[in-house]
C-alpha cells in the first residue's frame, strides 16, 4: 500500500485518498477536530466491574437458557453440557433456510432472488459478562474456529455465494443483545462490496503482479504483528481508528485458518480490542471478516487476500456519506496509527 | 423500473433484489418486523409547540447574528438586511477552498489529492424555529434555486468535479445545528457512489435505448405526483420508507431547474416530508440530490437522469451493511408506497 508523510495533523491541510481495496475515495479533514489522541466514545459501553458468573435470567445466550433459543447448529466442544461456544440459528433471520430456489433458479427476473440463506449467530462464551476481548488467544482462536466450521458447512450448499461475518458490539453499533457474540451471514448473492474490491484488487495484481494485501506494509502505518499477522490502519482509511489486521501470508479465504493460526490471531485481535478500549473510552464497535466469494476460480485466488475491518464507532454518517460513499475521516491514517502503536496495554 | 407484486408483507418470504440505479443487492426481510403501518421513529424531533419569531439569541444562523456566520457568499432576496434564504461559508469545512492544486495536478501521487473544494451552508429561513416542510411551495423553490445558484458558481472550477447538495434533519441524523440548513459540498474527484450509478445507468441504456428513469414507473410503487415530478418508493429501496422525487422530464443536472419547476418541486417535496412526519412520528431524516458530474459529457447526458433520495432514520447500519454494502429492509417497497400513498395531509 502506498505510503504517506508522517507530520502531525495539527494545521495539516485536508487530503483525498483513495483506498484500492475499496475502490473508493476518503476525505481528510482535520479542520474540525480536536488532537488525534483526544478522540473518546461519547456513549462507552459499561464493563460491570464485578462480573457475575451466574447466568443473567433473562437472556437466552446465557448458559442453562439453551431451550430458549433457535436450533443449535453446532457447539464447542462438541459433546456435553459445558460449552464454550454455541452456533446457533438467528431468531429473526434476515434469509430464509428454508426457501429454495424455484425451477428459474437462479433469478425470479433478474432483478429479483428468493430470499434463500443462512442467518447464524455465534455465542462466543457461556457467561454473561465476559467479552470478546476478555477472552484468552486460545479461546478467541476457538472462536474464529467456530466460524470457518460453520463456513465450511455452508460452502456445501451451491446456491450460497459469499459469508460474511461480523460482530457487533453495543447497542448503537447494531447489537440486540449484550452478550457477547458474532453472526455469520450466509447469502445467494456475490454483495456490491465484494465484487467491487475483487475488481480493483484485480486491478493492481494485474498492473503490479503483486497481490496488494501481500505488499510490504508502509511502516508509519503499522500498528502491531504476529507471528502470522500484523495490524495497521489503512492507508485511505475510511472511519477514524479504523483498524485492519491482515495475513502475512497469502490466503483468499478466511476459513482456511488453521488452529495454530487462530490463537495467534486471537492473540492479535485481543490486543488491538483492549487498545481500542483504553485508547477510545471503551467505544462500541463492529468488525467485519472480509473474504472471497466461497467459489473463487484459481485466478481470483491469485489476488484477493482475507483481512478484518475493525471500526470503533465515533462518528455517525450523514447526508454526504450516503449520498456519494465518500467518508470523511477528521484523523490521518498516520496519526491513528501513531496513538495506537503507543497505547500501553497492561499484563 | 422492474414492477413486482404487491401482496402484504405480513407472512411473506424474504427477497433479494437489485436495484439498478446503485447496482446494489438489497435484502428484504419482514420476518423480524412489525406491520409496515406500525414504523415509528424512537428518537422523532420535537418541533416547538409555539413558535417565536425571535431570534435564537445562541444561533448564528438566525437572522441578526450574520456577524457569528463564516462570509457569506449570497442571499436572497440579493440585497438588504431582509434576507429569506442565506449561503454561507461552512465554518469547519470537510475541504479547503484556499487550496490550489500543485504543479502535480490533478493528483500528488495517483492515490492522494489536495483536499481542494468548497463546502457551503445554505440556511433555509431566517426564523429558528421553522422548517423546511413549514415554508411554501414558493419558498421551498427559492432554496432549491439558491443551491442551483451555488452550483453554477463553482462548476466555473474546471478542478470541481461533482457537487453533491444534501440536508441532515436531527442530531441523529448527523446535523450539528437545529435551525434549519442544508449544506453544497463541491469535490474534486467523482465519488464512488456517483461513479457506479452512471455506470449502471449506462448499462441499462445500453440494453435498453432508454433512460432508466425515464421509464414509466410501476404503480404500485407510486406515492404522488406533480406537474413535473413524480414521487415513489425505489423498487430496491435501501431503507424503510425511502422516497425518490424524479422529474417526469429527462434532465441529467439538477443544476438546470427552472423557476416554475423549482415551485413545483417544493410543493412535492413539502406534502413527502409532511405525509414522512405524520405517518412515521417525526423521525431525524437526510436528503440528497444526486445529479451528474458537471463536466459529464454528451453521451452521459443521456442515460443519467437527477432525483432526489429521502432517507427517514429508522433503522441503524451495522456490521453487516458495513461489510458487504447490502442493506436489511424490513418494510417491502410496495407497503411502504401504499402506507405513504395513503397518509392524509391536513390542508
Amino acid at each position: 500500500m502506498a505510503s504517506s508523510s508522517s507530520s502531525s495533523s495539527n494545521h495539516r491541510n485536508p487530503e483525498v485518498r483513495k483506498d484500492i481495496i475499496s475502490n473508493r475515495w476518503i476525505i481528510f479533514s482535520p479542520a474540525r477536530s480536536k488532537r488525534p489522541s483526544d478522540f473518546k466514545s461519547k456513549s462507552p459501553i459499561h464493563s460491570n466491574p464485578n462480573p457475575n458468573p451466574n447466568p443473567n435470567q433473562s437472556c437466552p445466550f446465557c448458559i442453562g437458557h439453551e431451550h430458549e433459543c433457535a436450533p443449535e447448529i453446532l457447539r464447542v466442544p462438541p459433546d456435553g453440557p459445558d460449552w464454550n461456544i454455541r452456533v446457533i440459528q438467528n431468531l429473526y433471520p434476515a434469509l430464509s433456510r428454508d426457501l429454495r430456489f424455484g425451477s428459474n433458479h437462479p433469478t425470479r427476473s433478474g432483478l429479483v432472488l428468493d430470499g434463500f440463506g443462512f442467518h447464524d449467530v455465534v455465542i462466543e462464551t457461556p457467561v454473561h459478562w465476559v467479552q470478546l476481548s476478555d477472552l484468552s488467544p486460545l479461546e478467541i482462536g476457538h472462536v474464529f474456529l467456530a466460524h470457518t466450521m460453520r463456513i465450511k458447512q455452508v460452502a456445501s450448499n451451491e446456491d450460497i455465494k459469499y459469508v460474511q461475518v461480523f460482530k457487533n458490539h453495543g447497542a448503537s453499533a447494531g447489537a440486540s443483545m449484550s452478550h457477547s457474540h458474532s453472526q455469520i451471514l450466509a447469502v445467494p448473492i456475490i454483495p456490491t462490496n465484494v465484487s467491487t474490491r475483487l475488481e480493483s484488487m484485480k486491478c493492481y495484481f494485474d498492473q503490479k503482479g503483486k497481490c496488494c494485501l501481500c505488499e510490504s506494509h508502509s511502516e508509519n502505518l503499522l500498528i502491531n504483528s504476529s507471528t502470522y499477522f500484523v495490524s495497521l490502519v489503512p492507508f485511505a482509511a475510511s472511519f477514524p481508528f479504523e483498524m485492519w489486521i491482515v495475513p502475512k501470508y497469502h490466503s483468499a479465504h478466511f476459513h482456511e485458518l488453521d488452529d495454530e493460526k487462530a490463537v495467534d490471531l486471537g492473540g492479535l485481535l485481543k490486543l488491538m480490542l483492549k487498545k481500542m478500549s483504553l485508547q477510545l473510552n471503551n467505544p462500541p464497535f463492529n468488525f467485519m471478516i472480509h473474504t472471497s466469494p466461497l467459489h473463487a476460480n484459481e485466478s481470483e485466488l491469485a489476488y484477493t487476500h482475507w483481512f478484518i475491518q475493525i471500526v470503533p464507532q465515533l462518528t455517525g454518517i450523514a447526508g454526504f456519506e450516503m449520498g456519494t460513499g465518500c467518508y470523511i475521516n477528521p484523523v490521518f491514517p498516520e496519526d491513528a496509527a501513531k496513538v495506537l502503536r503507543e497505547v500501553n496495554v497492561p499484563e
